[in-house]
């Protein structure tokens, strides 16, 4: 087999001048605008309205904020309490604009690791102090985005030994290159298997109400080559029950202690669906994402996003009816025994209560 | 129990003047536009385009057509043969216009029980003749339409003793009072249930890619004060999971002979997710939608759907990047397992094969 060289771009950037570049997610495919973030109220809103989206992609973002936002706002704060209390601020509002993904907090605890023990070497702080703080806090970042990619590319190591020559792979939402550093979670064994010849054939669905499958899983992965149909998301069981799908590969927003998964709205419904006509059901996701203090999905806090996302975003004209009452919940809890395997960074993990 | 008085209005009307007016659905809920037909070819692009859709309205408008048509083309006509002859082609286009409706040759087949006798009983057709025939179809044609609302009504009886008070109902694609001649088929039992005070609680699928259910069902359930929650399709599992629905109520496209049934594509799936979360899963339709000569559901020919219904539909810009492949069936097939009931106009008919 031959392997193509494979170059992504990245879903964030952190400039050298404490700035941060991300794809602006919400107007593609039509269109490729990249924003410039400095300031918080910036990145809550970039993140709040799925400008930037997918779990490791929001947690690198945060690490970056969490760094941008004090380098810029702490410069005239010389006492350490001041200094703690901005800093303390900046974490807690970052953390609270996406509830349900746990590497947001993750993020934002990997650097305030990093944060207090320095802060708490020192009585006041001088500017070179600032400086060696910045830094330490620039270098975390970084380094959270750099391993955030080894993982991915690991990821894609792992589940590629899965796909067969022209395997037919149904995916939901967006969990590939735009939603994580490089090469995704869910995306990334179909990007190696890309690489490798391997021909996959990934069925995208749309996933409403936000089509992310359609506007951006299709777009990136057309970008590359892969041969790539659109489906929308009640078509899954067509497919399946005409044993047009070989396996299933979903990322997760956070995996439950007990291995229940917290992912985009409609993910549940497909692992039904993979159960019901024995296609395997796979979770990709860095280990990062298994939170052990959530003992089950029943304990995970389910975000409800605005009723508009689902009657007129994206539409010419509104296509529901003025004042209809709807149910919009950004994600969907997918019971454990319906996950055929996990597939993380250190390995392919099957669900031993599951048999295909 | 306080029972209010419930009228609807008719999705196909026959006029005195022999044109027949229909509801243009492709523009509800924004516009309700209504369009005079009084020719084949608008007829059939009414049909395709979905202007006019649910299988029994498709039904009713055949019957109404091939009368429509033959009673105008066929005025200069004298011989026998190229009456015969007119009539057969009139016939013939209308029942290609969508191959899946079952109830759209039923109607056709009944129209031409009436046509061939009497065609066959003349050598040579005079004014008068010709006036009788037309008479007779006209006829055959209401009836077949009077015959179809006394059908919805009883499946609304037979429906409605499923329906406790405060039942909450999920519903997929549109088959109410716009898709049949009045009730509807698997909303007959909800306007019932309203009209008897008992109050149901609505959860209406969307139903990509026409949003049949976002448009249609929302908009006619809530005209009459129902209680009806939007959601995108992808969201009945979590709906379900959640203990939120009692019972779902589907229409039917074609019931085969060991009891598949061919709807609207996202019905299989549903009805997979009711049997895994122990959810009542009820088809509901006229007894001509079973289909005898049909011996099981892979012997239904689904009708694949132009990509554009999925790429760029109802959007403002499209929104799947070019070239994009896509799969788009209008209809999928329900394996007959996971039916807990087919309810008819002649009753609640349990499947055996199914217990909850």
């Amino acid at each position: 087999m031959e392997e193509r060289e494979f170059v992504l771009p990245d879903a964030v950037v952190l400039n050298e001048e404490d700035t941060i570049t991300i794809l602006d997610q919400t107007l593609l495919p039509a269109q490729e605008v990249y924003l410039t973030i400095d300031n918080e109220a910036d990145l809550i809103e970039a993140i709040q309205k799925l400008r930037l989206r997918g779990a490791p992609a929001i947690g690198v973002a945060a690490a970056f904020g969490v760094y941008v936002c004090f380098a810029r706002m702490a410069s005239s704060v010389s006492s350490v309490s001041a200094l703690k209390e901005l800093y303390d601020g900046i974490s807690e509002r970052i953390r609270a604009s996406r509830p349900t993904a746990v590497n947001l907090s993750w993020a934002l605890e990997r650097m305030a690791s990093v944060f207090y023990p320095v802060i708490s070497s020192f009585s006041i702080i001088t500017p070179s102090d600032f400086s060696h703080i910045k830094s330490l806090l620039r270098q975390e970042a970084i380094r959270i985005k750099e391993e955030d990619i080894a993982m991915c590319r690991q990821i894609g190591e792992n589940g590629v030994r899965l796909i067969k020559p022209n395997s037919r792979i149904l995916t939901h939402c967006n969990a590939g290159h735009l939603a994580v550093s490089r090469y995704g979670t869910a995306l990334a064994p179909i990007y190696r298997a890309q690489e490798l010849g391997l021909n996959p054939k990934v069925y995208a669905d749309e996933t409403r109400p936000l089509l992310q499958g359609a506007r951006l899983t299709a777009y990136e992965l057309m970008k590359f080559g892969v041969d790539t149909t659109l489906v929308c998301d009640n078509m899954a069981a067509s497919l399946m029950s005409q044993g047009m799908i070989d396996m299933v590969m979903v990322g997760c927003d956070r995996v439950a202690a007990n291995g229940d998964v917290a992912n985009k709205i409609g993910t549940c419904g497909l692992a039904v669906l993979a159960h019901y006509f024995h296609v395997p059901f796979y979770v990709l996701g860095p280990s990062s994402t298994f939170d052990a203090h959530t003992p089950t999905g029943r304990d995970i806090i389910i975000e409800q996003r605005p009723a508009s996302e689902v009657t007129d975003l994206h539409y010419a004209h509104r296509m529901a009816p003025e004042g209809v009452k709807v149910y919009n919940p950004a994600f969907d809890v997918t019971p454990a025994e319906l996950v055929t395997a996990y597939i993380t960074e250190k390995g392919v993990h099957q669900n031993p209560i599951v048999g295909f």
